[in-house]
């Protein structure tokens, strides 16, 4: 089996243990590692670089795809092997160190990484250590599951582990389509002009002498923890296909609607899921994961093409495509994440962008990322490719959190990773703010009649009304700005704020 | 002299004076202006406009390119003419009504308004008003010293009228280069791959039937504004020369440097200006506003091209650069705004971004647009679509205003533009913060290092030293987060803020 998944000549010659792999990663260096989304990462190496440095202390840069599975980051962690991390995770106990300052972490727009790394922007890669189906005769990478960050990786890093994943079926080879920009400014426009247009080649094209260890490896990915809708989320979910289907109505898309991108998670899940009871057909999808949903579409007859960077699935939709893949291959490909998330590319497309947010203001800034503008949850991810340059960014989220402790509409986002101009449409479960053409007092009576939930509408109106007689293009009582979340960290709870707002406070 | 601006057979039949072709507006109608950085404005259009509503009021909404010289969004402020306005304004009167909220402003990346529109999402444009040197045989509209939205707005109105300009030299023609992106999702690659491709036409092709109206005018754009340096602005320029001779020795960029795009303002022409005294050679400009500086380059020999979307120039810069035309011909190119800062173009060819910003905080966020949070300044203008999709992306700024009372690094901006992931340098005349690849913690010593004022650092170290101790990716104390500019607004200065900051707050 191993030599149909491996055809470069000479291959076994190079073949060690994951331990020995190890080895060609010393402290200090910079190493780039496959895997996005807990999708296609090397699974061997870096266990053995977190049990090497148990006993001998080191450390590194790690740079991924995005999110590792495998609890890979957690180990990592733990045995006090990440200096410096970029540029996405969802680890627990990774989460914590960064929280600490123990670890730097590099929150990065996700399609940016390997541009910078091109332009000399972030160092060299030591090191690149990438999953692969297969390998190709001329030495070419298969990837697995993920494309990532794999591709530049593995072109820009001196030396390349590849970690040969025998239990990732060999129907992944050519799923992938890997394509390189060219160097800047001479760079020509990047040909993609559809999701479904095939640009690259189906393996990423190295020379083969820097495959310096190649590792057996037969691990499966980490299956997602996508959850089924509750009732919010299913309230989410039509209360966007509503508006889907009004956009229609009015001319403004066709039941095609536009490429659609739908970020990881339940709630965009849910929504995308929802969208096979819909008026809709021929739709496509240009995003970075694709998820159950995805399939569901797929096998509904409402999906023609899904382009993402990555697979994660549960594990029953993971056993059923990865055992079937033939009957999604022509219907499927899976692009570096710089051309899955690219600005011009998702610009020309006119993608529907469908994120999910972790708080909103009354302006419609959205917080995707630190709780109480401190605590980095996962990363900005691809939310700010896409919503900057959509043709309708949308966000969703639930009202509320922790029982109604914690609004998810705030009068002050406490961090930005989208500002309002990059904001169009806003839903939690009780509607959706549509708010195009909006100035921003606008934006507030529309987020707070829409989205707010009940518990603390009237906190927010007196919010805004007392800001607007202070006046300002977007008004703000500064002193009472950041006041909920100082709430919910004094005392655990947003619900105090209500009435002492309501009450009136010292207007100026 | 008209015959030869006005080559379409017959125009002298929709020749009307601009009390006319002003009755062609009426209450509650879109009009989309030409009008981009205070030139090639319609000038006579909105005089009558503001003259007919003083005696018979009525309202629209006014889009333009971006600002409008010759006082004309203050007369028609002053004549409440303006219901709705976007994209962009630098209008003191028209600032006062927007943050009074009797304006609704709608601030908008540059490069997305026409877009927004094409897709129906700003409704329909029912008379574009749009300033010519020349109409051609088939009824082309030739702009004058912009091009901006004028093009779409043209293409997309029911009715143009036209403001035949004779004062405009008539040699403008032939410098803009009209390009309309195809509708999406079909859209194929925007052919621009260096600042000087030109793949239009010279003119905005328009069915000639729609031109309502012709209006004879001999009007002057407004002078800029822009002032020389001062010892801090010329600071300013050495450090971020320094940079770049740093990055050519470390082989980042070469000579060359990349595409250059400078923000309008005193600032960004003064760092402009500077090039040409450093080793640069065969420089190019990707800009959205050509001021004094670019010309200053291109006497210099030192700028090959310049493309932009507009000529905003000191009084003896316009009647030298505007009486010879010639001269700069082939070296000069004007754009749609949708082209010269679109975010695909922009990250193609690598721009290296130089704007302005109002102040940062010490992770990197900035605020380019809002006093204290709330008072709008101008817009966000292009700064945003450059600065995203930049190779490199710097932000200027004198460390204090209002001499010393109000510092421009703050613990917590309190209104974000830019997001930290977006700003890679940070300048003020004391230094230069190079961000690049360093996590919040890191980026938060270097800019209160480099950038700060000395009156503010002892205190914003002490800010963050609190902040650090509580934990967090990126570290605040949230009760004091924007005391800085509550400061500003009960005291009229930040000084007060450093001794209690130094002498310890309420630790968490």
């Amino acid at each position: 089996m191993a030599d149909q998944r491996c055809r470069l000549p000479g291959w076994r010659d190079r073949v060690m243990t994951a331990e020995q792999a190890a080895e060609l990663i010393q402290d200090g260096m910079t190493v780039g590692m496959s895997g996005f989304t807990r999708a296609g990462e090397a699974k061997a190496v870096p266990v053995a670089l977190a049990r090497r440095a148990a006993e001998n202390p080191f450390s590194i840069t790690l740079m991924t795809g995005a999110s590792l599975g495998n609890d890979l980051d957690k180990l990592l962690t733990e045995a006090n092997v990440l200096a410096r991390r970029m540029p996405f995770q969802v680890d627990t106990t990774l989460r914590r160190a960064i929280n600490d300052g123990r670890v730097m972490f590099i929150d990065q727009h996700l399609s940016e990484t390997v541009e910078l790394l091109r332009n000399q922007q972030l160092g060299k890669i030591d090191v690149a250590v990438v999953e692969a189906c297969a390998i190709t005769e001329s030495g070419g990478i298969v990837p697995t599951t993920s494309v990532g960050n794999s591709a530049s990786y593995a072109i820009l890093a001196e030396k390349v582990i590849v970690e040969l994943n025998l239990a990732a079926p060999a129907g992944l080879e050519g799923l992938h389509d890997i394509y390189i920009p060219q160097m800047r400014p001479n760079r020509q426009p990047i040909p993609v002009v559809a999701p479904d247009s095939r640009i690259g080649t189906p393996y990423i094209p190295i020379d083969p002498a820097k495959i310096a260890a190649i590792v057996v490896t037969e691990g499966k990915d980490s299956p997602s923890t996508v959850l089924p809708p509750d009732a919010e989320t299913q309230l989410i979910a039509d209360h966007l296909i509503a508006f889907f289907e009004g956009e229609i109505a009015a001319g403004r898309l066709t039941p095609s609607l536009l490429p659609l991108q739908a970020g990881i998670g339940t709630m965009a899940n849910a929504v995308m899921s929802g969208l096979k009871d819909g008026p809709f057909e021929n739709l496509s999808m240009y995003s970075e994961v694709l998820q159950d949903s995805t399939f569901d579409l797929l096998d509904s007859g409402k999906l023609n093409f899904a382009s993402g960077s990555s697979m994660t699935l549960s594990p029953q939709r993971a056993e059923q495509v990865l055992g079937n893949l033939d009957v999604y291959r022509d219907r499927l490909m899976l692009r570096p994440q710089e051309l899955s998330n690219h600005p011009g590319i998702v610009r020309r497309l006119g993608v529907i962008a469908i994120n999910t947010a972790l708080e909103a203001d009354i302006y419609g800034n959205v917080n995707s990322t630190h709780v109480c503008g401190t605590r980095m949850m996962n990363g900005i991810g691809g939310s700010g490719d896409f919503a900057r340059n959509s043709q309708l960014s949308i966000f969703v989220t639930k009202s509320v959190a922790k029982s109604g402790d914690v609004s998810s509409f705030v009068p002050f986002v406490s961090h930005i990773d989208h500002t309002e101009h990059d904001v169009d449409i806003l839903v939690s479960e009780h509607g959706l703010a549509d708010l195009r053409g909006l100035a921003p007092r606008e934006r507030a009576r529309v987020i707070i009649d829409r989205c707010a939930d009940p518990l603390y509408k009237e906190a927010l109106n007196a919010y805004f009304e007392e800001a607007c007689q202070r006046g300002g293009h977007t008004p703000h009582c500064l002193e009472k700005a950041l006041s909920w979340h100082q709430s919910l960290e004094t005392r655990g709870t947003m619900r105090a704020m209500a009435a002492p707002l309501i009450e009136g406070g010292n207007v100026a």
